[in-house]
């Protein structure tokens, strides 16, 4: 057979096929009005695997195939219940109360020192703000905790080291917003107090800084000493002729030193990504970013029936990671991202109606992401 | 109109659906057929567009829904031409050709000192084999590399702190196989010389292990100093009075310390996953785990249809992480567990036709997991 009768057969196939859809779609409109009336929950677990069970043994040879093709017909039958029941109002009241313009912070609280990675984030976003600086995550969390800062930035991954998983812990543990995020390029220098390398003896950085070097660093046959920070590794190496810090090159400036080499990064193309964190959720109108952190019953299926919803939204993932949960065994929290904006109804609806059907849905935040040099 | 009445109209909808989706996979059959013949590759993305176009443009209010639906479809439709026209050949040849039996190894490389939870892994799954400690884990991937260790012993995520990321790394690069895991659960100590605190001036550990127990260490109000592993931490303390270590019970005993608290992480229920790594692909009869590292087209909606194929195939997925690649933005791979063991002929199929499919596709193992106490 050509394959050109083959596709008419299939187009055939669809053009009855279609209309049976819309018209399941129009009953789910249907019982959404009588589960309204009677007061009735969207979701029905029993009804739903019912269903599954006799279409897949119907299906003879493509019973795996009917099992996940109708989930996702039955999924975005629930999605559109939850629609015109108008579910998740409690999100729906935070969301619609967000201001679009953040209040003007009088300080903002970053890791390490003078010059460290952190810190010229906060001087590009906030350049009147005060900075407060600290060694420690749980520190700069607990400083906008109690209103010591109004913000904070924090790096959020790194395009070679991955996600930095302490702030994520720590962004689910407090409860905060993200308002704003960016992503910079990251330059590390070799620097030392003395302008030839002969008298250094360790090399010092942050962890994820020293990871990101490891190509060049192994070739060194130095020992490698993870500190809090680019600029405390700076600081030392500007006390210690013995001690090298990989940073960046204000840092180097800042400390007064030499740098030895530049772009000491595995790869040209090394960026990380910043995070502005707040107690209160604040939503620019040209909003483009959304993260959020849920977690999904755990049966075969359940999460792809769950990422679907967010393409029927026309929502992209650009991120995505399961977490376990602390405490419990083989159970996963997933962070997302995806671009789109809440006040989009599409978006807003999706949001609502996810976080009235997942047992646990966090909204994180929706903001613009810089990209600079 | 009543619950039960729209129910009946669904049930007499699915009863004309459903067949018409069987036709439509008995159509996949005949263009796999044609294409066989005709020498023509599964995959025409136009083709695939042009019938979601159309079919969300005759969808009307339900055009979201529809196009997820039909992606659906078109998803399973290409994995049966695939399974069928016997896609990703080079895979299906590693897979036969793995060993159900691994090589003793006669030595095995891993993290830290004697008394290192790594080290307590190699003992209890290599009881007979000579251990080599290393300090760095791209040090430990070299040692097998260079076949100085047949296999290695490295940590890969942990219940409170997430994935260590650094392995994932290299477990890509080195492209080697995960041929075991065993999770442990970890009762962190604090352990120093005298048997008093009172010496005690800072706290050492691998930065992993104070995140862990973050909750009680920032109630001790010391400096916290991150260095290579525990059993390097116990080893300083065993040094010099002033410093504490958080370390295993096993390590304190080694080096001779007094155990000043013990079970100092944030939850009871703290467990690391260790896996064992091999350059030799190997598949015991009872793998219950596959792992899999692979690149999607970035489009909306391409990571859940490739993942309802998972779930087609009876995979439960257990782990999800997107990883920016080096050297290029916003662009990911994904790292996923799933349970299943590849002798299952749907597995086998759906690995090699994403072999087939995807721009990235690397199968990392598949092994039995341990669970202990």
């Amino acid at each position: 057979m050509d394959l050109k009768d083959i596709r008419r057969e299939i187009d055939t196939i669809d053009s009855q096929l279609l209309p049976l859809f819309v018209q399941r779609m129009d009953c789910a409109k249907k019982v959404a009005e009588a589960k309204k009336r009677d007061g009735i929950p969207v979701h029905n677990a029993a009804r739903e695997e019912e269903i599954l069970d006799r279409i897949s043994a119907k299906a003879g040879l493509y019973s795996g195939a009917a099992r996940i093709v109708y989930r996702t017909i039955m999924s975005e039958s629930s999605a559109l219940q939850h629609r015109l029941l108008g579910s998740g109002g409690t999100l729906r009241k935070t969301i619609a109360a967000a201001p679009k313009v953040p209040a003007f912070p009088e300080s903002v609280a970053c890791l390490g020192g003078p010059g460290s990675y952190s810190h010229s984030v906060v001087s590009s976003l906030y350049p009147r703000a005060q900075v407060q600086f600290y060694n420690r995550f749980d520190d700069i969390f607990r400083c906008v905790e109690q209103g010591n800062a109004g913000l904070a930035v924090v790096p959020m991954e790194n395009s070679s080291a991955g996600s930095v998983s302490d702030v994520y812990s720590l962004l689910m543990q407090c409860r905060f917003y993200i308002v704003a995020a960016k992503t910079i390029r990251v330059h590390q220098c070799l620097a030392a107090k003395e302008s030839s390398p002969a008298s250094v003896r360790c090399i010092q950085s942050k962890k994820i800084a020293l990871q990101q070097c490891s190509r060049r660093l192994s070739a060194l046959h130095l020992p490698l000493q993870p500190v809090s920070s680019t600029s405390a590794a700076a600081k030392a190496a500007a006390e210690d002729a013995s001690i090298a810090a990989v940073c960046s090159e204000s840092a180097a400036h800042k400390y007064g030193l030499h740098i030895l080499e530049r772009d000491l990064q595995n790869t040209d193309n090394n960026a990380t990504r910043f995070a502005v964190i707040s107690r209160q959720l604040c939503i620019p109108d040209n909003a483009e970013k959304i993260s959020l952190c849920f977690n999904v019953a755990h049966t075969t299926g359940s999460l792809n029936a769950v990422l679907s919803r967010f393409a029927a939204a026309g929502m992209n993932l650009t991120k995505i990671e399961s977490r376990p949960i602390a405490g419990k065994d083989f159970e996963y929290d997933f962070y997302l991202d995806f671009t789109g904006n809440v006040r989009d109804p599409a978006v807003l609806e999706l949001l609502c109606s996810l976080q009235e059907e997942l047992p646990r849905f966090h909204f994180l935040g929706n903001y613009c992401e810089v990209h600079t040099e």
